[in-house]
């Protein structure tokens, strides 16, 4: 088990490098993007918008979610199991990693 | 061209079969619970919650999109695209299914 | 239930609008491209060599069959279900093109 | 770049863990029973039979394709990459892993 250390403003895995201003800013923008989509679908469904224009609709919404989704693992990836690598805590860190992409892959 | 016939409340396309009340919000609730969890994972981001934790939820929302998605596709064929063949629209009304179907495909 | 009409060379289904010889020839190429990958990726696995490079051939093999399955796909909605829906089967057939479907996108 | 050791009986890379002669023979196992199913198409398309039973055997062989995939994914990240992690070659093994699970995302 990796250690989670514990910081003023909350748990902060141990293996984790943290996020950047930029980061969290560029993650939570796509994300609050991804909310209006969502939000913007409910009410084509309530509109009784036709189903075909609502598909299209969740289709872009998937293909968003999934690029933030492989952004944050490869970030993931290259910073986090990364450092693991470097601190030993390598083996383990991988396990999660193929955990989470076994996950994806179902 | 399918024609889309005007009603007082907005377009309804022709070959839509209105969705009930209940449909509505069996659909609009879920989607408000994707929406919330969406909420969830950029309170993540911005807390540095572990990216792996952050990948789990982002795969449960796509499971529970895919799911939404399944389900609006298969009324529409079930409900819309039976009532165009009835009414001799099948074959334009198929085309559309088809191309939402590659869309998803992609 | 949709009649299958016996044929001298086998069952033909009712609704099926038989391939053409290029058609069977375009597909039957392509099939045994595939096969021959499959071979291909049998002697990677016997000779050890390095999984990455097996799994870079088996993705490829994937989008191969991918692009297959969607050409069949396709053909078939344009060709018989599109013949069904003249015919009056098309209720019918396009049930069987939406389990087809719900099977892929498991 | 990783080094790649010569072998005698040819390359075998330098983060590799050889498979066993029961790993190989499992995995050529699963491939033969894939390349079974291939050829069983192609004839199925000669035999112009029904496309949704063509289109359900293709499904059924891109699940049998992924399953392998996956075991050899996690096989690879469970041994080699582990390997490469305690070799100091973690990090680009790492990179590796990742760009293959980037193609299958696709």
């Amino acid at each position: 088990m990796i250690p989670v250390t514990q910081y003023e403003d909350g748990n902060i895995h141990a293996n984790m490098v943290p996020r950047t201003e930029e980061e969290i800013e560029s993650i939570v923008k796509r994300l609050k993007r991804i909310e209006g989509q969502v939000r913007g679908v409910q009410k084509m469904v309530e509109d009784n918008r036709y189903c075909i224009d609502i598909l299209v609709q969740i289709s872009a919404i998937q293909a968003a979610l999934n690029k933030v989704g492989l952004n944050l693992l490869e970030r993931h990836a290259n910073h986090c199991v990364a450092k693991a690598i470097r601190e030993g805590n390598g083996e383990e860190s991988l396990r999660e990693l193929m955990d989470v992409i076994k996950q994806f892959a179902k």
